[in-house]
């Protein structure tokens, strides 16, 4: 599929949600939201059938009709970090913990993908997986070899997935064997990266380069202001990592003995831009998220894998009040689940940790707690605020494009039984018929996974759909 | 089904795994478990193939064989703590806590199951559901209706599910629509459902009745006391919660001013006996502790609950290091998963949270922490020891029954995608080929769901099976 595939006008027809403020989920019961053969939102109607539709919209008489039953649409989850290569490890970590986990689990398998066989198959599988997730934006880390993350981007360019897609830089503290040999060749091979994808896809309108320092300790400050320059050459986005476990932070502080923080560590290398993505942030003082939201630079929280690898808990409702732009990320495979609905729940339960870490007898704080609709809204808009596309995606408006999902669910017959073969591809959700659309949200929220998600788009391209999507 | 109904002598060949002590999780690759007419098991082989059992074994020459490929036997789960009638709730919470919960969610649904119509659909449902996730003993909550409740013991005895089955009693602090008129009426019709599920399975073999205060605040002293003294009478089990909440908890110190704590309030009840299920238990003083372990009172943890209510984080640890005996419970719909295994994933989850307590910025407890191997073991064994069926169920041990669940996965092929009408059904966790039996295990206990139990046995009988079941 190429990024310039022409598609029909369509009316996705039936209801939908989608987060309009960050506490405003608004949930349509009964709308009709028309998509232009650019894939942009041209009209979105409330409280209509398609006969007013095609009557009060004449040149859309002709369009294709998608109708959702049994559910909804929602926009497309952004994945504002993840490690594409270490898809195989999800679910190995163990007891282990953020410096012991990259070495026994993390740097041997990266590595491997000097070998494009299996990178291919790989990273097809991976792209597959988020795809059939309703992830429709992802933010990968790939390895540091220029072929493989090459090839990533190819894969997401084919799949129809948008994604940013790095080459990741380390030219210490790595193993010998999976290493940067210089600085010079750590820019060489990021700028060749950046070259191709922006050859294979001129405006970026699918897939974008991403200059990626996997973090601080494996960069050498000469390393990471030679990245920060290249951004600044090419433009180009940023992500790495910030403030994930105390160990961390202690070694950034012995290894950047000038620094007055991690955060200074990046901003002394200019890599604190709108552009850049910060994943975890778990950590961080109040002066150094001051310094973060003056630059505006973004925040990918990864709460899955905060808590697999017991790197802390981070106080997202902190983050948000003082005016943050924070995303989420899976963080594949610290983090155990390719899902972003699974880290819309555990954004939530890392909330009513910090909630609850006051003493164990005292009551919560419930202040900390991010409701449902919060999370969905990281998941969505702040996801897309995290990437720099939030004029684009991420709800569905007029003028934005409709990246979305149609969301399903099973029905549970009058006498309560599981039925058939495949009784298991309906789904983990039970409707029983006199749940509100607000209830069947709450209950996807909390219950569902990828049987409820049958169909995905990207731009209006159809780019996953299970046996249970009917159009 | 019949809980005498004869079954065929059956070889179960192929990997197992299962908890041999907390923390010694055995995983055989190449087992053979034999399973005679009764549902027992008669050996347990390593490291042997069927031509080896059927030589060593003659008069298992004849038997059955049932191999499992891409996979592993376990034990079946032991879910010690759930609300059959809350099912169609799950997910339902918001951001309430557990008393205002109570009042919105719970008692306007529970107080439907006047219905038997209503009743047969949502039980025939949540039992085939939680038979799907591979439960095969659950201790159920019911109503305080008694043809409800005594429905809900019929069902599972048909489907051949080993359950408790409790009506629940409540003479106060509940809405007038449902309550027990008297503490007479209580213990009448508590003993009106001992005696119906005595007379359907008279040796208790699959299901056995519970006596149920819901908890002491919604039960007077006097009643608490008469049902004591029934559970003495009549022998049965007892399951109520404790300490969940700590609004719940200064309520009983105000309904109770003369209990020196929630712990005595039962105790003096006479309902703290070796039969005696405590939900929760998160607030719990060291005294108490003490106090229930004496009585020799089993816990059942129930995580996700825990955390979704915002009710605390129970110090797992600390309960496991005092002696006492400790399983898992869903707490649907407190609990939003009917999943045993998603619990194993929540009470890790909550372990990290109580290492991770301390000061934001401090190194985690990792004694805190636990292992995969433990979480199992107290979705099994652990279990089994809180329903009191710790000599019949909860690991593949010769002379104890067969209760088991069949895990498979789904293999990646060599260009990675994902394919087919129904690739849903082939599950969540992809196996590339290379990993240990080892890290599939952990693989299915982080990434796994009900698509990987694709058959599960009670006694050596199937109670569920899904498409991908192919003996």
């Amino acid at each position: 599929m190429a990024a310039s595939a022409s598609i029909s006008k369509t009316v996705y027809l039936g209801a939908f949600a989608h987060c309009v403020t960050l506490t405003d989920l608004e949930i349509c019961e009964k709308g009709a939201i028309g998509v232009d053969e650019e894939g942009v939102i041209r009209f979105v109607e409330r409280a209509v059938g398609i006969d007013v539709v095609k009557e009060k919209w004449d040149e859309w008489r002709e369009a294709n009709v998608v109708e959702v039953r049994d559910g909804f649409f929602f926009p497309g989850f952004v994945d504002t970090h993840t490690h594409a290569p270490q898809h195989p490890n999800t679910g190995l970590f163990g007891t282990t913990t953020l410096l012991d986990w990259l070495e026994k689990y993390t740097f041997p398998l990266e590595s491997s993908f000097s070998n494009l066989q299996k990178a291919q198959r790989i990273y097809s599988n991976f792209v597959s997986r988020t795809l059939s997730h309703g992830t429709t934006t992802c933010a990968y880390y790939a390895t540091n070899h220029v072929p493989a993350t090459n090839l990533l981007a190819d894969i997401c360019l084919a799949r129809g997935q948008r994604a940013l897609v790095g080459r990741v830089c380390m030219n210490t503290l790595s193993p010998a064997y999976y290493r940067d040999s210089s600085i010079e060749t750590a820019v060489r091979d990021s700028r060749a990266c950046i070259d191709h994808v922006r050859s294979i896809d001129p405006h970026g309108t699918i897939v974008k380069p991403i200059i990626t320092p996997r973090f601080a300790p494996s960069c050498t400050a000469p390393c990471l202001s030679a990245l920060g320059a290249l951004a600044k050459e090419t433009n180009a986005h940023i992500q790495t990592h910030i403030s994930e476990n105390t160990s961390e932070i202690a070694l950034v502080a012995k290894l950047f003995p000038d620094a007055k923080s991690y955060t200074d560590v990046y901003d002394t290398a200019a890599l604190l831009t709108p552009r850049t993505i910060l994943a975890h942030a778990v950590h961080l003082s109040k002066e150094e998220r001051r310094t973060i939201r003056e630059r505006d630079a973004k925040i990918s929280h990864c709460p899955a894998s905060n808590t697999a690898l017991t790197s802390g808990c981070c106080p997202v409702r902190e983050l948000l009040d003082e005016g943050l732009t924070v995303g989420l990320g899976t963080d594949v495979s610290g983090g155990f689940s390719p899902s972003i609905l699974e880290q819309v729940r555990q954004a939530i339960w890392v909330s009513r940790f910090v909630a609850m870490r006051s003493p164990c007898a005292a009551a919560p704080n419930n202040a900390a707690k991010l409701s449902s609709s919060e999370a969905l809204y990281l998941a969505t808009r702040g996801g897309a605020a995290v990437v720099g596309l939030e004029d684009r995606i991420g709800a569905f408006d007029v003028g934005k494009e409709f990246d979305a999902q149609m969301i399903r669910f099973g029905g549970v017959p009058e006498d309560g039984e599981l039925r058939g073969l495949f009784e298991e591809a309906a789904g983990p959700i039970d409707v029983f018929g006199w749940e509100s659309m607000g209830e069947k949200v709450e209950k996807w929220v909390y219950s569902g996974d990828d049987r409820n998600c049958v169909a995905v788009w990207v731009r209006g391209r159809l780019v996953h759909r299970s046996g249970r999507f009917e159009n």
